[in-house]
């Protein structure tokens, strides 16, 4: 497990209930020294959540190693530790707890340095952050995950496996998506220990896995004197390869992306008899095969119909439509440093599809991955347009998941808040439909 | 284990040798894809190093899974993975390799997506970053070594304890220093697994343990309506429960922090009778118990006459007295945003210790922590003048340990490169002397 870097963690920030009752909220501290240390040491953490919450520093209640003490108790006690590696839960009594939404959150932490003159004592940490509370409503009729997709770059770099569904598991979600050759250590031959620990941080945090991200690489031998072409045999034993590997971690569904052969992401022909010859075998696992409907491909489009017409002619229940919400941008992620308008492909702009599109589909799309760029501090996205798309998928039936696909700026970190932010706005949305 | 956000990692930069000669040099690339992806996928690497390396994207070697091939090998291969969790080692053939010291090294990685159209590929990344490689010179006659306090802030958000030792071991050094509350998971008592791993991750990596850092935290309970002064049996209890714990874990020396009871940092009086009650366990551990010679207190300062005191009145072995190199410090540490001259303590200008100093405490002199704070691209330090202070430990005999102790700036991995930077840096200075 890794933490944050910032001080006050974003993942942890809920309320609490005792029996029914909301009591109070709690947050989760990365200890500031270089050291853990005893916790007889703190001299209590100040605490104000914009104009809702003003306390001083001996009201929070401190959690160490799922035991939770008054900061006398700790004063008191003897060998209750902080350790360097764990964050501190802060628990701060309010009756009704705090609305959902994002919180701009001060905290003032006092430690103990028994090396530090007493003059400089005690050492002082001030930290300020806007931070989302785990959302409480239920979201119904939808159900939500996340994919670890969301955390590219993050992840292996900031976040292992286990704090991924940690972060995922805090925002309330039920599912998680992966991608097979990204997310599986040794794929695609994981080890039986490795599959194990999957089973059990999926129990630990409570998650399902949803939808398996595969590829069908066409292109896996176009460079070098022996160039060639993939095959159907090729692409079929890849999608076949990932199927296998799918239904053994538990996933109901598997989202090949498959080569293009045009400008406009028309897929590699092959693609049909791949499919088709491992429709069978999909069967046979119950595991839905559902390539993605992504932009630049609107859902009124030729290699649609290709999908839909695959269904009708083989009359399968195993291959279905993905739906990625980025086709209904309808604002332009904003240019990169350098970058100039005219530059870079038009799509970037949005391709702005009409979510009354939905309703021709609907009855074929089987998953949805919850892209998005940006969610500002206010709640706002800034390119996905949530309300009609909600009512869209709500109005045609849908009521399985949205798995959020952040696809925004990689600062380190970022990642986690914008998750946290997008299903804490779209429970908000789909609340008021 | 986790990787540097950079593509281009720090750790692995170094000479490669073929029998006895240098025969190239190699460094790691983080794979820049959201997901691992099969290595015939890869369509090369151009590289340049300054004025001394330009190569085009067919002529480095790449390593995967201990197996190195040819790009054309990779092309015609199956089944060998780029995995996502794992750095590809890039080998460039150069007769004789490259010199010690800081490189600009810039890539240019080109990677065939298939569901890309083919006019916008292959994807290409360039990056380029000034990295150090991994020194040769052997640094007699002085060991070399590293504190995890280095990583301090990174360990826990971007380090884990495996790449920590990773790092450490790839500048060469042969030892590591802990703090006990702080690398040690379930710090006192951790698990008889964590053990196991421990002394397993000595052994892959080739480091022996060397210095483990405590505390005795004298305002343990002065704090609350019971507040009291730490005892002298609890004082020894803390350093005994330490050098157990350290001895257990293989380490040599344990450097107390004690608690201080004056600006001038004058340790706590039950330090003295805390170390005498502790002296007939340190030898019987044989650990050697060795406080800090830590700036604002320079050599000739009360405080270090008590501790020699205390070796020539009993006469131990196993007392001794750790040298912290920031007494040398001759040049001030930047102010940090907003700070202004004069509301930080004098002391952050640096003491300015003269390294002659060193030769009348020399023969107690036990370990040393080659504390800095920042050394800059060319590989000169900004506060530490390593040339009097290295001439000076060298005419006193000083054979031991030089233990890396870097607390600049605390961004993102910046840690890891001013670590190489130390050990390129004093290695050279070394050969020199």
């Amino acid at each position: 497990m890794l933490l944050e870097r910032d001080l006050l963690q974003s993942t942890g920030f809920r309320n609490v209930r005792e029996g029914g009752r909301v009591t109070g909220f709690q947050f989760r501290v990365r200890m500031p020294s270089y050291r853990g240390m005893a916790a007889s040491l703190i001299d209590g953490i100040a605490v104000r959540v914009g104009d809702l919450v003003d306390v001083g520093p001996d009201v929070p209640l401190w959690t160490f190693g799922g035991r939770t003490y008054t900061l006398p108790e700790l004063w008191d006690g003897d060998g209750v530790r902080w350790p360097l590696e764990d964050a501190a839960i802060v628990t701060v009594p309010l009756e009704g707890g705090l609305p959902d939404g994002i919180h701009e959150v001060s905290i003032e932490l006092r430690l103990r340095m028994s090396y530090i003159p007493e003059e400089h004592q005690p050492s002082t940490y001030r930290v300020t952050r806007q931070i989302t509370l785990s959302p409480e409503a239920d979201g119904g009729p939808f159900r939500y995950g996340v994919s670890l997709y969301s955390y590219m770059t993050d992840y292996g770099t900031v976040l292992d496996l286990e704090t991924a569904l940690a972060h995922v598991a805090d925002v309330g979600a039920t599912g998680v998506e992966i991608l097979g050759e990204g997310h599986i250590a040794g794929y695609p031959e994981p080890t039986a220990e490795w599959i194990d620990r999957w089973f059990a941080l999926l129990d630990r945090y409570g998650l399902e896995p949803t939808n398996y991200g595969s590829w069908i690489d066409t292109r896996l031998h176009s460079s070098g004197s022996n160039a060639r072409r993939l095959t159907v045999e090729e692409g079929a034993g890849m999608l076949q390869r990932d199927l296998r590997l799918a239904k053994r971690l538990g996933f109901r569904f598997v989202r090949p992306k498959i080569g293009v052969v045009s400008s406009d992401l028309v897929p590699d022909p092959i693609w049909t008899e791949s499919v088709e010859r491992s429709l069978d075998l999909a069967a046979e696992l119950d595991v839905v095969i559902c390539p993605e409907i992504h932009s630049p491909t609107p859902i009124k489009h030729p290699v649609v119909d290709d999908y839909v017409d695959l269904i009708e002619r083989t009359g399968t229940k195993h291959f279905g439509l993905l739906l990625d919400t980025g086709i209904f941008q309808d604002r332009p992620i904003p240019l990169r440093p350098g970058e100039l308008p005219g530059q870079r492909p038009a799509f970037l702009d949005g391709i702005g599809v009409d979510p009354a599109d939905i309703a021709g589909i609907a009855k074929y799309v089987v998953f949805i991955q919850a892209k998005f760029h940006d969610i500002d501090k206010h709640l706002e996205d800034q390119q996905i347009p949530w309300e009609p798309v909600l009512r869209a998928l709500k109005d045609a039936g849908y009521t399985g998941y949205l798995s959020s696909e952040y696809e925004g700026e990689r600062t380190p970190w970022r990642s986690i808040e914008q998750v946290r932010r997008q299903h804490s706005l779209i429970r908000r949305v789909v609340a008021g439909l």
